[in-house]
């Protein structure tokens, strides 16, 4: 893996990238992996009363784990997360270097799912420069990483180019004490139609009580007999549709009900692992591609669209009339 | 672990069950998990063309180790499996011990989203006897296990006791090496309502295209504000409603779609562990009760409708105006 990587990476001044800060989020999803396995108590947390305690432990361990390891890395300047939306010096980067990184991470993705051991998710994206406040998330967001918790353990890699490029790459991770990650499929792309069947996975189905076009569009998809996959699990909904080959996740916004994505945590890393293999990712609200646009706080959010270019497409235009 | 359930079962002369049968399946079941996370080569199988080749070699994984575990268990008599769906003999039981069981199960459940890293599981039926065919199945099938991989490995263990009583529990698997188990909850119970959210699960979604009252129900569902969780596996679909404490899972059959789930490897285990939880399962082509009707052969179909009662019950009104 590390050679593939060196490979794509080397031409571009990444080294501490390649020979730090993906090794080190890698490890940590491993780590994350097997500290989930053993956190049989968080299934206690099935009720609803008891369910706050418990997310929390297990998204504080996730936490603690990735700013451990994005601490011992030189390059890494700055961090925040979805649990602590605030950025932070990284405290020991060396300020010299010529590589200055800003992460901006969701630790652990899908709480309502945990307690019913579902398929849960780590969102991670990597910036140029020591902050990813008011920059251009589709030439500074330089690279994005998900984990995906299930049965494996494995991992996707975007990684945005300075000469445009984008690659996406599955990983599959190895056992924490060996931390031999493989490369499962080099290049991770969404295909062309026509499909076989086509998947769907409607986010914030309640919206659709309310608003007549998501209701429609819910029709569209049952009436033309697309596939139903919907975990409720950013991450596991998304590698879905990247390991399929194809599907769409729609999260539309509505008066009623607020958009939860957050953009940095969620919506951006996820756009670019969904542009790198071939996709698009829009904001529901106004068509707007996600990744057109910074945010000036830690917690801006936003609704989704993303997955298969002509079904992004058709999608936008059913919301919005675009 | 162990006492918990030898004080379950030891009135009733289930020895055996107790003290070979059933580690047997949770030890096959920690294996199994093991296994699985080292499969990173399924992921390969995302494509269309790939995939039978993947599915079939991590089936036949869970197949063998099951097997293997089951027949060193004396008074296990009888074996089959969704893998190979007919009655063998054991081998190597005592046919004079005074426990003699047949094992019916389907080894790993979820093909389609074991590619993209989803939980899957196992399911499998204990029987009193030398076989499960031509049997009751509310009195004969005596237990039933079902084996959850995901972030974590857990099982739901249901009994189904002589003198009518009926338990389900949650366990956490333990390592491979280790083995040591432990009750995450000793009695899973689905809640009564009122509900803050109600979740449901509708399974074989293309049939509403064609049938009028199943898009009736959707809408349903959708209108009344219930929050969507799909994931296309049994196990997992079925485990999130007995973690939640509440759900309903909904596979209707049609003229245009055929009933997909097996009554023995699929059907009978779930029904046991959802009614020994407190909830309901019925066959959505007559609204007759799940175990209510026998088997003459291994691989007999049929649609599934099951979960908390009173969401069981109004779906059997909305599909079939019972």
């Amino acid at each position: 893996m590390d050679k593939y990587l060196e490979n794509l990476l080397s031409p571009h001044e990444r080294t501490e990238l390649c020979s730090s800060v993906l090794p080190a989020l890698l490890d940590s999803i491993s780590n994350i992996a097997d500290s989930l396995r053993e956190a049989h108590h968080v299934s206690l947390a099935g009720t609803t009363n008891a369910f706050g305690d418990g997310q929390l432990n297990v998204d504080i361990l996730a936490e603690d784990i990735l700013r451990a390891a994005l601490k011992k890395c030189p390059a890494v300047m700055t961090m925040s997360s979805e649990e602590d939306p605030v950025e932070r010096s990284a405290g020991e980067s060396e300020k010299s270097l010529s590589e200055q990184y800003t992460i901006a991470f969701d630790p652990l993705d899908g709480s309502s799912i945990i307690a019913p051991n579902w398929t849960v998710g780590t969102i991670i994206g990597i910036w140029d420069g020591p902050s990813a406040l008011n920059q251009n998330p589709s030439t500074k967001q330089i690279a994005a990483v998900l984990g995906v918790y299930g049965p494996r353990t494995t991992a996707i890699v975007a990684l945005n180019l300075p000469n445009g490029e984008r690659h996406c790459i599955e990983i599959g991770i190895g056992k924490p004490e060996s931390m031999n990650h493989e490369i499962i499929r080099p290049e991770v792309q969404l295909a062309e139609p026509p499909f076989k069947t086509r998947y769907f996975a409607p986010a914030n189905l309640r919206c659709a009580a309310e608003n007549g076009r998501y209701m429609d569009l819910i029709t569209h998809f049952v009436s033309n007999k697309y596939t139903l996959r919907y975990s409720g699990g950013l991450v596991p909904d998304v590698v879905h549709a990247l390991v399929k080959g194809h599907g769409v996740y729609v999260s539309p916004v509505t008066t009623e009900s607020d958009a939860k994505l957050r953009r940095l945590y969620e919506l951006f890393p996820i756009a670019l692992v969904i542009e790198a293999a071939g996709g698009k990712t829009v904001d529901p609200a106004n068509g707007e591609d996600i990744l057109a646009r910074s945010v000036a706080h830690c917690d801006e959010r936003a609704g989704l669209i993303c997955g298969t270019t002509e079904e992004v497409d058709r999608i936008k235009k059913a919301l919005l009339g675009l």
